[in-house]
């Protein structure tokens, strides 16, 4: 692999330089979840992490490896929501700055979050072109450091240390699962999972409806995600050269799953867990209740990407 | 006090019967609300607690404390809705049976899970009178052993044993706050906390609308609760006689909440700490952000009593 690409050491490097910022975030179990899914599961809750997504972990990663100059310089990036929260909250505590680019159609809930941490916004069209060039702009204008959303080695090592965790609290697993977007979550997880346990299987999860992992997976060319219709409204984005390599060595396989099933997971773990999660951390589940994997009996951690949703707005309500 | 009367070494006790049972549910933290509320807080999570309520600890404690002749009878009560919840699975994990008795407007989900636990269920008038008088019918025809829903010594000790947990997690509090319906959570959580920690303080939130344990407390003598009308509604019901003579004696003092902040609380709740909670476990978060309490910096310790509720209907969609 490329010298790009983040390796375990990375990971646990990245674990190092988070700990004074992130939470550890506990593992909870369900009973009826697994007694209706047929599996022993254990759902790392990155929905309770700081911004209420594992994204803090990657962007504090990559915000506390920077210089002195570049923390004067500020950072900026393009995102739907979670990581612009993210790089917001990361670039406030290390004394920096943030100018983050967010497309215009998503949730309320995520930009608001991004005013709070005083990070300078600029809107856009939803399209990867708009979000890119309006970036470019920004970049050119301001002389900021880029950080990637997701095809970023400190961003990829640092969404790695949820899988460490997860690992570390309840040993051997047989299998961990997470979504899948731009890859950044699926690729760090690969990396921390295939080389400390290497007999555990990482399977990310997918919606049908964006499903450009999958494809790119099958064809081994990177498939772009043309506009795609998800409820899933952290997992728009198609992989990048980084998180592909690193998926195609060391994750064993992709699942797609309806829109529908997004949903019914998504409520079975408001009811039977009373957390809160939102519609892209509930793909795994989602596959688990589509039967996309034979887990069956088995040991099965799931990464509970993130818990930021509109309240006035529930997939469920017409 | 009467020898009706819960004390410590009764908790105890309870805590060492529902142990292989019960799920020692965890205690979060939540800096955003600390910030807005002013204090220290911790969070006792009894929405994560078996059949979603700390009801169970109660219901729990009072099956196991039964003869095997008792468990051969079975069980009934009348409630509207999580104590049913928990009286009906302890039933089943104790290999006896439960009859309960629902008022007719009780939430479908609490009415479904009491389904699911194989009870039998008789429906009657939202009114304590019809309440009562439906029981006395199924106690007089079946022969069941009488489980009451709060003003029952074994109840009350298994509703302690939630504080209990809570002081051996987190250690010294100045003040505990609880949410106060028929007193059962709050009398029992008294017991607890001032026998074992007696400079803490015990603090009850109660629904303006339904404030008969405040209206209790003030005059004396207990006052009923006549077809209050609140949104919090685990909190329907009127003190009884043990739970009131426990909560003269040993409760600092019981606060009064509106509408508007228990839902406000609520949301708060769901949307910083990514937890689903009911609106009756709201109230203690509704007092402190009304300030009805002074505890400006000091260590809270909150019970969250429940987070059972419908989906369909939450109550900041109109």
């Amino acid at each position: 692999m490329s010298d790009l690409c983040a390796h375990l050491d990375d990971v646990e490097a990245a674990a190092g330089r988070i700990a004074p910022y992130a939470h550890k975030t506990p593992v909870l179990r369900c009973s009826a979840l697994d007694q209706i899914l047929g599996a022993e599961l254990y759902f790392k809750c990155e929905n309770f992490q700081k911004v209420g997504a594992f994204k803090f972990r990657g962007a504090c990663n990559a915000v506390t490896s920077l210089s002195e100059e570049e923390l004067h310089r500020g950072v900026a990036t393009h995102s739907s929501g979670n990581h612009a929260a993210a790089l917001a909250l990361s670039a406030k505590l290390a004394g920096s700055s943030a100018h983050i680019v967010i497309p215009s159609n998503a949730p309320a809930v995520k930009k608001a979050a991004v005013e709070g941490y005083g990070a300078t916004i600029t809107y856009c069209e939803p399209t990867l072109d708009a979000r890119e060039s309006t970036l470019a702009q920004v970049l050119e204008k301001e002389g900021r450091i880029m950080i990637h959303p997701y095809n970023d080695a400190r961003i990829i090592a640092g969404q790695g240390t949820a899988a460490l965790e997860l690992l570390e609290e309840v040993g051997d697993l047989d299998v961990v699962m997470a979504p899948v977007g731009g890859g950044g979550l699926l690729s760090g997880t690969s990396i921390a999972v295939s080389e400390s346990s290497p007999s555990t299987k990482v399977i990310g999860a997918e919606p049908l409806n964006a499903d450009d992992a999958y494809r790119s997976m099958q064809s081994g060319e990177i498939q772009p995600s043309e506009n795609p219709q998800t409820i899933a409204d952290g997992l728009l984005t198609s992989l990048g050269e980084l998180t592909f390599e690193i998926l195609k060595e060391r994750c064993s396989g992709i699942v797609t799953v309806s829109e529908d099933s997004i949903v019914e997971a998504m409520r079975l773990v408001w009811e039977r867990m009373k957390i809160v999660i939102e519609p892209s951390a509930a793909l795994p589940v989602a596959a688990l209740l589509e039967k996309r994997s034979e887990v069956s009996g088995e040991r099965v951690g799931v990464i509970f990407s993130g818990g930021n949703i509109d309240l006035e707005r529930l997939p469920w309500l017409k």
